[in-house]
């Protein structure tokens, strides 16, 4: 169930510690232009290097398995992938008899029975986002000239998010954030009844993401304090301009033209540096289990890029659905 | 693109004053239970009937029309509906020059050229989540014995939901709302990964419930504003157990046994009776709006009995993608 | 799992005896013309009431619960049944301990662990089939300027089907039939790759129709007999037009604009009146076996209306897969 | 659209000329064996280098890309592929103005407006069936104890095989054939209704692989010239055995438990070495085209392992269906 869309169709695939992790994109038009240096650019994004982001130095290079020629898409699946080759052994270990708070280690060991590879996170592993980053790729092309841009607008529940990222990792700690992410001349008029609303489309791409468990669309959370005098946007032209964008450009579960605007909650990495206490299933007894080896102090950093490609392959996916692989897509 | 699911799918029909609305229900196993009064309770719970919902009165008695032979299921599709009788055509209209704020009028009306039945919002009505609820409760007997129950925990920023509610009737306007609905005895080790985690499954079907515009899990929000240390769950016993619930009883999008916490933000009802202005696309300006005719005013009050259902459908779903229609339901 | 299409989804639902059989089209265009009378002579092609049809009498009258306003679709989710009247208790019983040869008496008493309503066949019955013509009625407007046109080629493996048809009359049994279709004007360029081939698409929903247990395109088996020097079709103009058509006008899944042709074996219906031996799971020992009631001599009789229905779905989804919803569908 | 099934899911990817071709199987249960000895001996049955089949020495090796640790599935998506190696440019060309009869170079042109990669066939190469075969792998396991066993029982329409082979080869011609498949131990009571029927799952999938035409169930296109009294299997115990199976193991759409029989029509190969007369875009007439290079006498003689893979694939996804990812499989 790693596929997302109906006709964008967006497959993750691969493991931290595995040889690689990559993307299948299918339902892609063909003719879309590939330069790499641009797909580098969004991937570096990811990557972060920024203060506050681990030290694992993968080159993230893409390596292209079918789907493009002469730097172009032939309209055939697009596989893309990068190998792992930057992780220690030591820094991780197969299953343990300390399950980590907040990991997967213990639901997915109940699962899958023992057999998934848990090094570095496995499936499960942040690592996985850069297929959503390549696919992400394709998918701002289709939607061109639509702008996507996100950014982290909240850490530790503060504006100022370098402070509150600094106070984590004086303490060894992680911090939780929010990403907020704009769409300009989003094409007008798509989403689909009920469970491919807009909200839901994108949402459940959102939630795909991990660490992300909590999404919301215009004044989300906020408008369940307000009034509908006060949360309605009224229009003022006959294109569908409002005044005001409670709605976050969205009637219906439609786009109506406006800025669409997501917003994510990010929760601090699991991974706290932080001695924790927790139970030890082969002795029976709580333990104190302490988390080696490099870690974000705050993932949500490395979200914007993340959540603007989400946000691209849901509304590509949509697009595609009103108006076709094949069709025009202005409109 | 009404339909959500991968194998007990559930697609919602009908419009608000065509001749029914309804759910097919595909994938269900054969030989469930199917008492009228049980249902009719849980259809009862989402009609209202409370101060704050309005007075539009349907019996919402549910028609078979296949799947249930001597009040069981055949595991044929099944198919209810209920007619649609309670309609004035005097208050609502047909498109008109004005479209209304935070209605789906303007959308609609572009997406699909005129042709949609907007009458009472026509395929966009609440009325749709009868469905919902319909569909929920076939969901629920899957999920037994799992306990789903959702509450009203906030309207207009409150916890005094009355007392919100109050104020906004007064004023003639429409008030917002959360609802937290709580998931006891749930499945352990169900979901999927990537786009089919507890939280991308959950959270699609419930963005489809029409006015919630937020969702989020466990802490949620809250959490982004948290630390690491603070945030994790420590397990306190073999089971998985834990001592805090901040994850709302998933990790790495599967369950892990702990209660499942989900909730949503409703947005207040886009007609309220509060005078508006907006534009009229026939006069090519600014107008004022009065919209007339019975509504909530709080629509938020409505949405406990949809969310359970929502959420017992997306985990019937996900018990079924892993031990299928017809395998062992209990482990 | 009795949904088919992944843009134009049609979903059947109902069982022989219930109250109803319909479907629901998913993903129509809005604005297509409905003519109740035009719907009506589908249907009525699909009752046959020739010599080799039985006598059940429905009015096969469409309801139409939603999706059409002013003789127009909305849009929105089409849903039309038709109610069962004509049954007559004594003719078909629930499951007996002698499960009925070439039936699926057997399968779905298994499968279904008892709970299947299997009066008249229940959901396995040639009345389904109702829904297949109601959908095919709509998908053939989205195809326009297509023409779509089946014949029963042959019974009992002449040519002259009426002897035939007369002959299994005579002797009180059943016989089987080929009918092939062929589509003018196919719109071209549309299929998918792999597994959404246009052979695919169509074999798919082909096979889904009861009692059809082979499908084959263009010169299909006869092609197993032959030589590449003489099976490829050559082509003529700049358009792609061949002088012969053993593709059937499909050339690596995707249309090629000459006429697309598809055959499909239709096998003798399983209800004949000559007398069988087959087990008594009661007794435990082979039991004579008398099929009473009115069953069809040739139901091969019925398929064309039902074949072309089934390829106008199935064409339907791939062209909308290509062009959209609401693109352009002429090119 | 390159993805089968809706819990056991197979997607194809490459292109014949590109890095690589392969499959991605996303649904896949955890802990499954993988000897890659035993999988080598799969895709050597595909390559064939038995008379009648081209020389192109690819080693077909597999590389894991993701979801096998220690020699056992991971219950991650699996990614395995194989490298293209042995291709000569010369042999084949881009599109040239003559599209040649029976390939995909004149309806992939158009549809993909000349972006496609058609050095080879490209993504319509035979080559794709590789990640067919490497999927069916894993489903033989899923379906374990059942035995499935495919072959060629005729060419040219001869029960000789070899003589046809023979005679097409000394022509420089291509030859069409019939491959057989029986499934032995066949789970009991798999199959869904309608358009998940076993005919249609495994229907569609037969259909994707490139040049089968045709495909029947059981008795087939021979039970079109039966009658119901000869064609109607009568059962000889409880559990469901047949004295005769024309049915081909089906009832309803449903196994029956009695061997599962299907057979395909393989059309001879496109690139007969015989000279054709066809037409020339630029030049704007009939033009004489001598297709060189190496090419299967008998494409046909490489179906077997391709068809049993696609009839595991097939299966182990409605098992699935029935019983779930991690419900027990034996019943």
């Amino acid at each position: 169930m790693n596929t997302v869309g109906t006709i964008f169709r967006v497959s993750l695939f691969g493991e931290s510690h595995g040889p690689a992790v990559g993307v299948v994109i299918d339902g892609c038009p063909a003719g879309l232009p590939f330069w790499r240096e641009e797909l580098m650019a969004d991937l570096s994004r990811r990557k972060g290097l920024l203060p506050g982001t681990t030290a694992r130095r993968e080159t993230d290079e893409p390596e292209i398995i079918s789907g493009i020629i002469n730097d172009r898409t032939t309209g055939a699946p697009l596989v893309l992938c990068t190998r792992n080759n930057d992780f220690r052994p030591g820094d991780y270990e197969q299953f343990t008899s300390i399950p980590r708070p907040g990991h997967a280690d213990f639901t997915a060991g109940y699962k899958y029975k023992g057999f998934s590879d848990m090094r570095g996170g496995g499936h499960f592993s942040g690592r996985l986002t850069w297929g959503i980053v390549a696919a992400g790729y394709f998918a701002r092309k289709i939607l061109s000239p639509a702008i996507i841009s996100a950014t982290l607008v909240e850490a530790g529940g503060e504006k100022d998010t370098t402070a509150a990222i600094a106070r984590a990792m004086e303490t060894n700690d992680t911090v939780g954030g929010v990403v907020e992410c704009v769409v300009k001349n989003v094409p007008k008029g798509i989403g689909e009844p009920s469970f491919m609303s807009v909200e839901a489309a994108l949402g459940m791409i959102a939630f795909g993401i991990p660490a992300v468990n909590g999404v919301e669309f215009g004044a989300g959370f906020a408008s369940s304090r307000s009034y509908g005098s006060m949360h309605n946007d009224p229009f003022i032209d006959a294109r569908g301009k409002t005044s005001t964008n409670n709605a976050g450009g969205i009637n219906g579960g439609i786009t109506n033209g406006n800025d669409l605007i997501i917003r994510v909650s990010v929760k601090p990495a699991a991974s706290t540096g932080v001695p924790q206490k927790t139970f030890d299933t082969a002795r029976g007894e709580m333990a104190d289990l302490e988390i080696t080896g490099r870690h974000d102090a705050c993932i949500a950093r490395r979200i914007p890029v993340i959540l603007e490609s989400a946000v691209a392959i849901g509304l590509a996916d949509l697009l595609m659905i009103d108006r076709g692989i094949n069709g025009p897509r202005d409109r």
